[in-house]
C-alpha cells in the first residue's frame, strides 16, 4: 500500500489493521480516552494501552498546505482534547522542509504556508505552555536534526525503499525524510524520556511502524500511535488541500461552504419522488457521514425510509458547519496575536517576505 | 577512483587531471597566491583563475579524528595563510554528524574530537574576526540546514550512487551526506552572495564536482577549488589518524616523533656502506619529502650522491619537526582560552560531558 495515495473505497478496515499488526481500540481503552470520536473514527492502535496510564507526550506533525480543511481540523481539535484530558506537553512540527522535497513548492510560499496552517491550530485552542511548534525550516532544533542523524544511521536504503517504494530517479533527500519524521516523533522520548502518542491517519501508520522499527535499534521506547479512518471528500473520494471540491476550507466562506455540500456526493434518489418512495442511501452519503461525525446527528433511518429529502440533509449541514466554521474564523483571526508568543521566528520572517 | 580510499602510488597526477576535467596551476596564478605549497604541493584547481582577483570566501571543511596530524596541519596552515593574504572570510565546517554515520563512534566521543582538532586549529592563527567555525552537531545552523535540504532535492539517488558509489545496505544517512557537505561549501555562497575557494586534497575533489553540478540547479555560482597532491604517510601509503605509526599527530611527544621518524620509509640502501657507494633513492624516500615540504631542504643531489646517510636526513627531520610542533603545542594550551570565543556552544557541551 502507497502511504501517500489511498483511495477509502478500496479499504476493508479490519483486514489493514491484521495486516499492520495492529490493535482495535477495545471498550476499556475507549472509556479511558472517553472521545466522541473513539471508536468510530479513531479505530484503531499500537500500544496505547501501554501508556494510557501513566504520563505520555502527544505528536501530531503537519505538512503545510494552501488551505487546511475539515479534516486537519478535526485531527487536531482531536489532538487538543487529548492534550486537555491527559494533560500532554503536545509537540506539532510542520514539515515544511518535506513540502520543498516532495512538491514544486518555493520556498517563501512553503514559509506563509506554515503561518496560516499555524493560525488553524492555534485556533482551536492549545494550551500554549505545554505545546511547542517547531518550523524544520524555521527553527529546527538542534535536539531533532541530532536525531534524525542517529535515526538516518540506523536505516539502510533498502529498508526505506522496501518500506516506502522511492524510486533512484528520486531526490537523495526523499530517502532521507523518513528519518527527519522519525526524529519529530522520538523528540519527546529522547530529550524528555516521555512515551509518545501520535493520532494519525490510517495512512500515515507506514511512518509509525518505520519509527517503532528504529526506536528499538536506538534503545529508545516505540512510539504508540492511535489511527483513524479516511473522512471521506465531499464528492466521495479523497479531501485534498489542493482540490477546493473535495474539501471545505477553514477560510472558506458562507457561500463557498453552501455551493461545496450542494454539490456534495449523497445516496439520494433520481427524483424526489423516487426517494420518497424507495428511500435513499445513507451508506454511502457525504452529507449523512458529515453530520454523524461533526455532530453527531444520524438521518440514517429517516433516509431509509423516505422521511428526509438530500437537499434538507444539505442544509442542515450547511448551518451546522457554519456555524461551527465562523466562530473558528473569529478565533483564527484572534490567533495571529497569539503566533507571535508561540512562534516568533516564524513570524519575523513572514513579515519580512510580505513586505 | 573511490574518494574515500585512494593509495598514493597508483596516482599519475597528469592523468588524475585529465580525467577530472580541472586545470593545473600556472605560473601567473601561482604568482597571485605566492605561497611555497603552490604549485608543489596544490597543484590544480577548477575556476580559481575566475575569482583569485575579487573578494571571495574560503571553506574548508573538518572531519574531526581523535587526533590531528601533520597532513591536516599543512592544509590548515595553507587555509590560514590564504586567509591572511586575501582577507578571505573562512567557514570550517566540523562534519561530526559524518562520523555518526560513517564510523562506529559514539555521539559524546565524536563532541571530544570537535574540541580537540578545534584546538590545534586555533593554534594555527586564524583570525577569528574572519573566522566561522560550525559543528554539525552542536550549532547547525539553519541555514546551513536549509541549504541541504534544497541540495538534497537536486540530486537524485541515482546521480549520488554512480559518483560514489554507495550500497542499498548502507544507510540513508550516509546517501544523504553529501548534500550536507555540498550546504557547508556553498554556505558563503547561498548567505553572503561569496563566491567560494574549497583547498582540498584530491582524493575529496568528487565532492566539490557533485557541488558544482548541483550549485548550478540552484542558481548559486559554482565553487573553486585548490587540489593538494596526497602527502605521504611514515610508512610509505597513506596517513591516518588512527594509525600512529604512519602518521606524526599534533599532540605526539619528542620521543614519539623520534620513534615514528626512525621508523620511517626511506629510499637508503641496506648497508650505510652500499649507500656512500651507490647513493639512496631520494625520489621515494618519506623523510627526504617531508623535508622538502615542510622545511624547503632539499638533500636530494647529496643522497643520490652518496654524500649523506639516512640517518642524518632522520635527525634533520627530528629537529626540524619538533622545534615546529613543540611551538604548535605552546599554541595549542594557549588556544583552550581562545575556544570559548570561537565555539561558546562545544566549550559548554565539553564541559558537561567531562564532569
Amino acid at each position: 500500500m502507497d502511504a501517500y495515495e489511498v483511495n477509502e473505497k478500496e479499504i476493508d478496515y479490519n483486514k489493514v489493521i491484521a495486516e499492520f499488526g495492529a490493535s482495535l481500540i477495545t471498550d476499556e481503552l475507549a472509556r479511558k480516552i472517553n472521545h466522541p470520536l473513539v471508536p468510530s473514527l479513531f479505530f484503531a492502535h499500537r500500544d496505547l494501552d501501554k501508556i494510557i496510564d501513566q504520563e505520555f507526550a502527544i505528536v501530531s506533525g503537519r505538512g503545510p498546505s494552501r488551505y487546511m480543511h475539515l479534516g486537519h481540523l478535526l485531527l487536531f481539535s482531536f489532538v487538543r482534547d487529548l492534550q486537555k484530558k491527559f494533560k500532554a506537553f503536545t509537540f506539532i512540527p510542520f514539515s515544511d522542509d518535506e513540502k520543498l522535497l516532495a512538491r514544486n513548492i518555493g520556498y517563501e510560499q512553503v514559509l506563509l504556508m506554515d503561518y496560516e496552517n499555524l493560525l488553524d491550530l492555534l485556533a482551536l485552542g492549545f494550551d500554549l505552555k505545554k505545546t511547542e511548534f517547531m518550523f524544520d525550516l524555521v527553527n529546527m532544533k538542534q535536539e531533532v536534526y541530532n536525531l534524525a542523524i542517529k535515526i538516518s544511521s540506523k536505516l539502510t536504503l533498502s529498508t526505506v525503499k522496501s518500506a516506502l517504494g522511492f524510486e533512484p530517479s528520486q531526490s537523495i533527500g526523499i530517502h532521507f525524510y523518513p528519518a527527519i519524521q522519525a526524529a519529530h516523533i522520538l523528540y519527546p522520548t529522547a530529550s524528555f524520556d516521555l512515551p509518545v502518542l501520535v493520532p494519525i491517519g490510517i495512512d500515515q501508520d507506514v511512518f509509525v511502524k518505520l519509527t517503532r522499527d528504529v526506536a528499538s535499534s536506538l534503545g529508545l521506547k516505540k512510539p504508540s500511535d492511535i489511527m483513524s479512518k479516511f473522512l471521506p471528500g465531499l464528492t466521495g473520494g479523497k479531501m485534498s488541500s489542493s482540490k477546493p471540491e473535495t474539501a471545505i476550507y477553514t477560510t472558506d466562506s458562507y457561500e463557498e461552504v453552501k455551493r461545496k455540500i450542494w454539490n456534495a456526493f449523497t445516496g439520494g434518489r433520481a427524483t424526489a419522488k423516487e426517494q420518497r418512495e424507495k428511500g435513499g442511501n445513507p451508506e454511502v452519503c457525504v452529507v449523512n457521514k458529515y453530520l454523524k461525525i461533526f455532530f453527531g446527528i444520524d438521518n440514517s433511518e429517516a433516509c431509509r425510509r423516505g422521511e428526509i429529502l438530500c437537499g434538507e440533509c444539505k442544509k442542515m449541514l450547511v448551518e451546522k458547519l457554519w456555524e461551527m466554521l465562523s466562530k473558528h474564523q473569529k478565533e483564527r483571526e484572534k490567533a495571529k496575536k497569539k503566533a507571535e508568543q508561540a512562534a516568533p521566528e516564524l513570524v519575523e520572517i513572514v513579515e519580512k517576505i510580505r513586505k
